[in-house]
């Protein structure tokens, strides 16, 4: 079995199962290349957005309202604008009045329309209100406690429970009422009835889903100009240039050709950066009243209040059971509280509610799915994309059944993994064994039966429990947009190529990857092809670095565009060599003839100019519209309870992935880390607290807002698998993006029950549940 | 006859005869639409490489001899580098030691490899030295003043008849001896013994041409910076960004894919700044070894030491006619005075002698073109190309033979002009009779006859004069280089349009016009196209905006891209309406079918999602090697000479142009204006002058050297044909860049004999020739 395992207690060792006699020349693929972003992320010579500088930049801030639901009376700027140094502010009153979309995928299912830039109404505490631009940010903030607001209160609804009761105020006039954002998300297949009728064992359970937002190191800043030929430019850290550039144009009455969004290096997004925020809109519009630069960044508190969390929520889990295991029916409710604004809520409702149809293999399942509107900040897309909180209880809920069952949850795990030919949940036919190639793997890496059986009867303080979560997840499977990856590719006169690709630079090293994928498909050094990206004026156009699609999707077409320059480049070699491109190859950085006659050329010789013939410059591009595609991971997790204080140290991971093919294993490792750690603050820490009394934002910030650091991270012994290579991927390669963060909630969470025998159907499981949970008070 | 006829004296209005019918719908080709770079140049807008201004920049200042010919002893840069804010100091004891190119067409034969960025020697007065690089220009040129250099002085060459005197001491070791840069060029076409045998005249005459440059606006400029990834940026103020990318990169050791040269707006080139300068190698490399960003501009006064003018030199020139004005036989003697270093010199010797084969006709021509070094400063490209210099002679010896004939110069000159079939100076068959009609319509515009008859027999102080030269050139016609254009289109969801090009913008409109090609072919607004342009990293590889060829050869290559974007629109309109693509067409920005049946689409609404059918996003590359083509045009002049000062007023000017096609007629008028005001100023006033008992260059400035300004300038009657469209060019359209500099020489130096009986063989013909001609001293 071919696989990369990279152990992060000696990291950079990587070893690569499998592949035998892989050599330096064997080209780039699966090979840990000095990643791209390297030496400027080390040297500080990386230009992120906040780095732009302009002259006469003014710096913007948006005041925001202190009450949860409320109708604005009356706003007074004056004392704002006659401030020294204001240049604009804006409210409600002089914004265009426009609907857009909090996100950017305007006429998907997925998303829904229904915000103003500003409006007369106020729906969650936080929520901006009016925006100052200023020649200095203490000058704005001092604007901002000049505006005065006057509030028409109006009574709110922070729990889904108030806001789906009968008479619930509701927090928009759009949608289906109740406070839904859309109509309930069904999906049935079989027949539940006599699904459960046939079952053994019949399980229930209630899940609760916190709110972690996505904790980006970069907060969300943007920086506008408009030029002398009223065109706008705009830096932003966003994930999706496009649709911003889209949106904004649509908002602000202008041509797309006159909106250039630029993106350099991003310090991270996991998501939540695919929305278009108010402070972009808000930018723009104050660069324009004011024709000079604007800045606008938001502090750390502002990303919480301004940002995008996951979804919390709740889901009611019913599965029936053959005493073999076998998985007779699955029904399921899932409520996800979308906050004050739908922005994904619909599209993350879908995604969730149909993950549920699959993983573990089930032909009779009636699901429901519904999204619903509180005064609370607002929900968006994160990593995970809705899988995350339905899988956690899936996953636990196979645990249950299996311990009901008196069998190993390996063993009832690999009886209903999904398999060759199942469908997966876009409806898709699954390609190999993945979910069942890394169950077996993990067990085996971490002697499975012993250790479990090491932890039985443990008493004392620490306690210690093993666990393991499953998940599948694809990349461009998401619902109802048009999936298509494009790239340029240019040959220069030296054999050096540029890739043009629109895919962001989030920092997870997909530039990397693309890079690799160009320099193998061309057979030339990785080191030769540089990535040119973020700037809307001049790649092709791209969908957004999201929905784990960078690598597959945009790499498969970047290798398209790469295998036409290689058609090129064996013509041009051709005319050289004076013989037939058909009988010329490209074989490790040369071109040679298939039959190894005759003399050969290196790329460089092909392309620079020889007597009588000129040099050549090639370029090509690659569209590429994908299938879906899946990935799929068993996490093996080890945990110690301090009984005492509730705390809970994971010990040890063993994640065991199925990725098709390793791009760069050390970059695909980073992103399984990052995902782990990510989830291990979810499971055990992370919870933006809105007090449901008032609406107010409880914990936005870094202080009270706890997040798993550095050294809360236990030793990560990753596997890499590519046993199930998809066809439509660039070498085999499939996404990698969100898969890491989905498998860890539940294999925590059964390895706490492991440890103490305490299930736990929520997260975060704190330190206060669990001591509550062992004091029997919870 | 198609036609544009523009009068600067009431400019705007342009009259377009012949094309019946022509409304608002009928595209934007032909007609002036608002210049894409019109609003931000007007409003301060645009940016220029001087408005470059990075964090931390230092600023590069060149040391330069004050001698002209001498081995550098010692170079002490030791109290230089101990000036506080001094950072770098370069000479030739630290710089590659690289012969490069003195051009950027490295493996042309138009080029010479005989420059090093500093050498251990000094080859004329003015040349570089050393550079420093400090926190302020003051500092940098406080710094120069510091190193301290001995030279040992060598015997020095200042004219051609020194450089070319046995036993001349040699500027260059290399070379075919005789401070020859080539060997001579030799071009021979039938028996010119037996042509002139069957003259019944023959004329002979010596030529001398002058030294004037380019003086473009906006000086010699570069910035450059070296990112964490040790990647070159520069931004130049060059016409051949690719060719500075190829150059640097190969002097500076390092892929091209680590050199990204940048150009936005620029202030003007006029074919000199498609060299590579040694400012540009100095600013990379005081930017790598400082690692801080680093600055460089020429004074005006380094544009002349620094910059490239046109050669002078001198020519003799013998033809036979017969009495009917036929040309039996053509010898010509050309020598060109490329300075110290070879640049262009030899490409301009090959154009210049070739081009005696043309514009009159001949069968017997014997030419022979040499290019000689001497120690002044650099002769370079320079719009005109060598054939500024012969066609002057050719044009003025025609007139004399008229005279001698008792012909009527434009019969004559009817009578000997190339015409369809006959082979062009590139050897390749002329289309159409572009110069009969440039000299039939002139002539008929002026009134020829009767206003030449007008000016017989004058007296008094004031005497008027009438002339006509002739001229033809060609666009991308260039000798010995690959002649490619390149472009990519992409289409937006919005069914606007952006073109990527790497053609630069000099100023001339040559993106406005690109931008009219790519929305004719598509049947979008002009205003729906915008350009980008000016990164090397980005667009796709270009030759340079010179040799008049970037709306003919990148024009036609934006063309071929849009009309694949317009089959991919047809396909997209095709799966919205229903219908096969084969049946439909854009026709005035809609898609319509073909017989007008059923419903038509905007093409906005051909790549918009519909139901079902998500937005499209297009994207093609567009590539055009051009067969060669030429442009013609015949300039009626009238002078008025003032006998008693000697100055020359040129009273009006008549220039017929054919172009093919006109794309935009105000800015190709603008073109001809602008080559005419410049070669008033060479013909009259403009000589940059070197003292040749010392080397010392005696106006380096605009104080002394004398461009005519605005105020100089006469009333201009434009007319720009369309008789002779080119099959290769866009929409028949040809080359314009270099054509109106051409002819305006000889027919003001044809109308100063008309007016005062004084034949001139040389140029600048200044007040004090024309009053010592006149006093009969010269």
């Amino acid at each position: 079995m071919n696989a990369s395992v990279i152990d992060t207690t000696a990291k950079g060792a990587v070893e690569t199962e499998g592949r035998d006699g892989r050599g330096e020349d064997d080209g780039t693929i699966g090979r840990s290349v000095k990643r791209q972003d390297l030496l400027e992320k080390a040297t500080g010579h990386a230009k992120f957005a906040g780095d732009i500088v302009l002259p006469g930049m003014l710096h913007g801030k948006i005041k925001r309202s202190d009450v949860a639901h409320a109708r604005i009376r009356r706003i007074d700027t004056s004392k704002a604008l006659a401030l020294p140094g204001v240049k604009a502010v804006l409210t409600h009153e002089n914004v265009p009045r426009v609907l857009h979309y909090g996100s950017p995928h305007p006429r998907s299912a997925s998303v829904t329309r229904d915000q103003y830039i500003f409006d007369n109404k106020v729906r969650y505490w936080g929520e901006g209100i009016a925006a100052v631009a200023a020649i200095s940010e203490e000058i704005a903030e001092e604007a901002l406690d000049l505006i005065e607001v006057e509030y028409e209160e109006l009574p709110a609804v922070f729990t889904l429970d108030e806001a789906t009761a009968a008479d619930a105020p509701q927090v928009h006039d759009r949608g289906p009422g109740g406070n839904q954002v859309i109509d309930p998300i069904r999906v049935s297949r079989g027949d539940v009835d006599s699904g459960f009728a046939e079952a053994d064992l019949i399980l229930e359970g209630e899940f609760e889903f916190g709110r972690p937002t996505a904790c980006y190191m970069e907060p969300n800043i943007c920086v506008s100009q408009w030029d002398g030929n009223d065109k706008l430019t705009m830096w932003s850290s966003t994930q999706t240039a496009f649709m911003v550039r889209g949106i904004l144009a649509e908002v602000l009455g202008v041509p797309l050709n006159r909106v250039r969004v630029l993106v350099d290096h991003m310090g991270g997004g996991f998501g939540a950066k695919q929305d278009l925020f108010q402070h972009e809109f808000l930018c723009a519009l104050l660069a324009r009243e004011t024709r000079r630069p604007v800045r606008m960044e938001f502090s750390r508190k502002e990303t919480f209040l301004g940002g995008r969390s996951r979804h919390p929520g709740t889901m009611y889990l019913k599965q029936g059971f053959r005493r073999d295991g076998t998985i007779t029916a699955r029904q399921a409710r899932i409520t996800l509280n979308t906050g004050a604004y739908g922005s994904h809520g619909p599209g993350v409702t879908t995604v969730g509610t149909t993950a549920l149809t699959s993983l573990y293999r089930c032909n009779n399942v009636d699901l429901e799915g519904r999204c619903i509107y509180t005064n609370t900040p607002i929900a968006g897309a994160f990593r995970g994309y809705g899988v995350v909180q339905v899988y956690y209880g899936l996953d636990i809920q196979l645990d249950e059944a299996a311990e009901a069952l008196g069998m190993d949850p390996v063993e009832l795990k690999l009886r209903n993994a999904v398999r060759e030919g199942d469908l997966a949940p876009s409806g898709h036919p699954i390609i190999g064994h993945g979910l069942e190639d890394c169950l077996r793997r993990g067990a085996e890496e971490v002697n499975w039966g012993p250790v479990r059986q090491a932890t039985r009867n443990q008493d004392g303080v620490y306690r210690r429990g093993w666990g393991v979560g499953c998940e599948m997840h694809g990349s461009s499977a998401y619902p109802g947009i048009k999936e298509q990856g494009n790239a340029t590719v240019k040959m220069n006169e030296d054999g050096t190529v540029t890739l043009l690709t629109g895919a962001a630079g989030l920092g997870t090293g997909a530039h990397t990857a693309l890079a690799q994928i160009v320099a193998e498909e061309l057979g030339v050094a990785f080191e030769d092809v540089s990535v040119v990206h973020g700037d809307t004026d001049i790649v092709p156009w791209d969908i957004g670095a999201f929905a784990s699609h960078t690598t597959f999707m945009v790499g498969r077409a970047a290798q398209q565009a790469a295998a036409d320059i290689r058609q090129q480049l064996l013509a041009q070699a051709a005319l050289r060599l004076e013989r037939d491109a058909a009988d010329l190859a490209v074989r490790r950085g040369r071109i040679v003839a298939v039959d190894g006659s005759g003399s050969s050329l290196s790329v460089r010789e092909a392309v620079s100019p020889t007597p009588g013939i000129p040099a050549a410059h090639l370029i090509a591009n690659g569209t590429y519209t994908p299938t879906k595609s899946y990935s799929f991971a068993a996490h093996f997790v080890e945990v110690e309870v301090d009984t005492e204080t509730g705390q809970i140290r994971v010990l040890q991971v063993v994640p065991v992935h199925e990725f098709g093919k390793v791009i760069h294993p050390v970059a695909a490792a980073g992103q399984i880390e990052g995902g782990i750690q990510q989830g291990i603050g979810h499971t055990l820490s992370e919870d933006y607290v809105v007090d449901t009394s008032n609406g107010r934002s409880l914990n936005a910030g870094f202080v009270d807002y706890k997040m798993p650091l550095a050294m809360d991270m236990p030793p990560i012994r990753t596997i890499m698998l590519e046993t199930a290579p998809d066809p439509g991927g660039p070498f085999g390669a499939k996404g990698i993006g969100e898969d890491p963060i989905i498998a860890i909630g539940p294999a925590i969470a059964n390895a706490v029950y492991d440890a103490i025998g305490v299930r736990f159907h929520c997260y975060p499981i704190t330190p206060e549940r669990v001591i509550n949970a062992l004091a029997g008070t919870d």
